[in-house]
């Protein structure tokens, strides 16, 4: 029947293919952050490991990333800048951040693993300054390291857990940890010989239908026009990305998200492994969720600004992450939404344009905003008059911004609209996808393990679990962490568990 | 492995069949609202049906509600009481409450078939006075029929749809629509001799594993502890509710409803048919779902009393519906929540209670009031101090609140605590289920039909899909307009498809 939505991938049965083009023991799906570090993961328990990659080079979406890894419980880079960050602190933080789509196993595993994931970072030729960022920026412009990524030093993470900065930027100068991140995990898989497919395209999962259990046990896979079958003997890693490139996947799974307007992640970010994950009984959870920001900073100084809902009011700190702003903005209901900050904060407004978001309005004083703003009389005057009275006492009564944010605002204002759908830039991408125990098994919604399959990355639903509660190197830190994981687990597989699928 | 998770629960194969305890055209499981109007309607063109249900009379979660039955499109009633409520209104409506989550295949075939299921439910015998209970109140108290049951005629809604009431109360003195609805729809099952076996648990699905596809042909239900297996010849109709009951399926799939404090349902509502369809490839959509509710009124006059989170903001127009106010509650984000109100609409704060909130303050000045609660000094002052302005010229340009609900608040106030676990009633159950077609048809996340396997009722994801643009009335609504439709598809579908299963 005609239908208009997406299609899990249905697996194909061993029985029906007649012959293996390649044997390996780990098939991974992507050679993004995820993909890499589980290729040379497997690869370094003894494992043989084939990686197959849409694109014809290596990078996935984690090479378009700053790379800001988070990281914490006490890294050598955190030691060095004087951070006394702890297990507990890191995991309250998670825990807050994630909410009640907690995965404690996942958060502890995480926590307990981090300082060593950093080592084994700084093992593969990552290069972290002992150094610190201390502005408050969305990445490091220098190459300095440690940088606040998730407002764990503003209300309401401040008050839940003991703050530290626990975003971790390679040693590069501006925002290009990325590249520099795949580029040296890309050397590391070169230099140990694992074979890389480029420009081929994963297709289905080939699952044992002689086990009552039916493992996974290769994957179908299309290179230079040629369907492949590869039988991986210990298991297939789906490290493939999210579904942010999925017009109709995001329609069915994450409908908020379609008020955002630029989708973050790679053309291969079409859930094609999420798909075939749930192809063979996958539970694919947390499927509502994005990561949705309005990147208003820098320049910092808009951070002295106030946000603005249609009801003339302020909603959140402004001195929150990007990413708790930008899903604030998506609650507010109906109406406009507006930056309001005096132009000595805001810069030339005649010729500096943020966000690509208009410039509404200007005016002498804030009646005369509201009054070009449309907003309730009154209210918005009522507002900054508020604001500025905490700003004069350094503390804001009503959403607990740091007083290092707090300035009484003078005129002459403007207002930028920053309104979903108005134009400015809401960058966003999904945080739904497989579930998975902290090894990277994909669990079906029973929880039972579907034995030979592994997700990791933006391909499983991990750390980052809600839009209210990213910070910035999250995605990059749980794909990296997870692939290792993941590579493990498979890789030590196949001699666990006898030559069960030989 | 240990898991915490709720499984679906997996098919048994036909060929595992020894013999087959019953044979019938229709297996209808629950009878509820949903399974009852799914009975009658396959009886009715000619199908031979069986109802299992699990406890030991008919009326499922229909027997414990208000029955204020979602009509409209101009029903008969709405006529008689001078509404002119049209098809595109009723859509309008249903359209804006759903939000991005909306199903148009759905909300098209309910409005199309609206003014005939009315129709229906006369011919089976509910009577519906043709008069209007024109008061703000969650159900009629009289015997009246028509009211205001989703905030149409409150903001944003009747700016969006042209506002009509489309409650429709059955003609029965206080909240009793409910027992009678059940007991009317009992008696035409009883009068059209169609089998029931209470206390009958369904176990599993049955497929025909000499089928390709597999379809649904039967199901397996434990009755007085033996396990009987059933053939379905046309189809199997999941109508055993939604899954409030069960705590840990609650907790995997709609954590945000856990702040919540009672579960509206019956004892049955443990998601048992959900999983059945999942088990057989169903998918089940828009789990984090729930309705969520702070039935705050009667005594309609604390309408007149403003919503304050913990920054002093009022955040909702207070005569919205309760539903919408519940999920508006829902999403404050930490601190305490208020209803603040002039004690002369409360009535006598030392002898009554409402909702078990408790009253945290009295005073006799805003100024003592906002000390009291701990709220930011100053903003709870201003925040009623517009308010009265709005009131006095009888137009809220912050929350659009009707001016028949606006009036200005005079001492002595009271404030109750409505915080979401701090006691206040917050009933709630669940809005995701098995995503079907208009016909119940039960579909993959393919969009592909699972034949011979139809859900309806809450165990499907249908009319109602947001907590913040719930209806009163929807849910039986639905449940009973789906059954009907699922119902006539079943019991059609051995005569067109011949005997296919036989």
């Amino acid at each position: 029947m005609p239908t208009n939505k997406v299609s899990p991938i249905s697996p194909i049965k061993a029985s029906s293919v007649n012959h293996w083009d390649y044997e390996t023991d780990v098939a991974v799906i992507g050679c993004g952050g995820a993909g890499a570090c589980a290729a040379i993961s497997a690869h370094d328990v003894g494992a043989r490991v084939m990686i197959f990659e849409l694109a014809s080079g290596i990078g996935g979406s984690t090479a378009l990333s700053s790379a800001e890894i988070y990281l914490g419980g006490g890294t050598r880079v955190q030691r060095a800048t004087g951070h006394q960050d702890t297990k507990r602190a890191m995991a309250d933080f998670l825990t807050a951040a994630a909410g009640p789509q907690a995965d404690m196993a996942k958060i502890t595993a995480y926590v307990e693993g981090s300082t060593d994931h950093f080592n084994w970072l700084v093992e593969q030729g990552v290069v972290f300054k002992d150094s610190e960022y201390p502005h408050r920026a969305i990445m490091a412009l220098t190459d300095d390291c440690l940088l606040y990524t998730g407002g764990e030093n503003a209300y309401p993470y401040n008050t839940q857990a003991v703050p530290a900065p626990r975003g971790h930027n390679l040693k590069v100068v501006g925002d290009n940890g990325g590249p520099l991140l795949m580029k040296i995990l890309g050397a590391k898989i070169q230099e140990k010989s694992i074979p890389i497919e480029f420009n081929s395209r994963a297709l289905t999962l080939i699952i044992d239908d002689s086990d009552v259990q039916q493992p996974v046990i290769g994957v179908k896979v299309r290179i230079d026009m040629q369907e492949r079958y590869i039988k991986a003997c210990s298991g297939v890693i789906l490290a493939s990305g999210g579904f942010v490139m999925n017009d109709k996947m995001v329609k069915q799974y994450a409908p908020e998200l379609t008020k955002c307007t630029e989708r973050i992640g790679n053309p291969g970010d079409t859930g094609s492994g999420i798909l075939m994950g749930m192809g063979v009984g996958g539970a694919a959870i947390n499927m509502h969720e994005g990561f949705v920001s309005l990147p208003f900073y820098p320049p910092a100084s808009l951070t002295y600004g106030v946000f603005i809902n249609s009801q003339g009011q302020r909603f959140v700190n402004e001195d929150s992450y990007h990413g708790r702003i930008g899903a604030f903005i998506l609650r507010q209901t109906g109406g406009s939404v507006y930056l309001v900050l005096a132009v000595e904060d805001y810069g030339n407004y005649e010729t500096e344009s943020y966000l690509n978001a208009d410039v509404v309005a200007t005016a002498d004083s804030i009646a005369e905003l509201e009054s070009d703003l449309n907003l309730p009389e009154g209210q918005l005057q009522v507002t900054v008059s508020d604001y500025n009275k905490y700003a004069e006492v350094g503390k804001d009564e009503q959403f607990h911004k740091d007083p290092a944010w707090l300035k009484p605002m003078q005129p002459p204002f403007v207002a930028l609209d920053v309104t979903p759908g108005h134009g400015a830039f809401f960058p966003y991408f999904t945080l739904g996808g497989l579930d998975t125990l902290p090894t990277g098994e994909v669990l079906k919604a029973s929880g039972d393990v579907i034995k030979g399959l592994y997700a990791v990355g933006r391909t499983a639903c991990g750390i980052p679990r809600r839009g209210e509660g990213y910070a910035s190197g999250m995605s990059v830190g749980d794909a990296t962490f997870t692939g290792r994981q993941a590579g493990i687990s498979a890789g030590t597989r196949r001699t666990e568990q006898g030559n069960t699928n030989g």
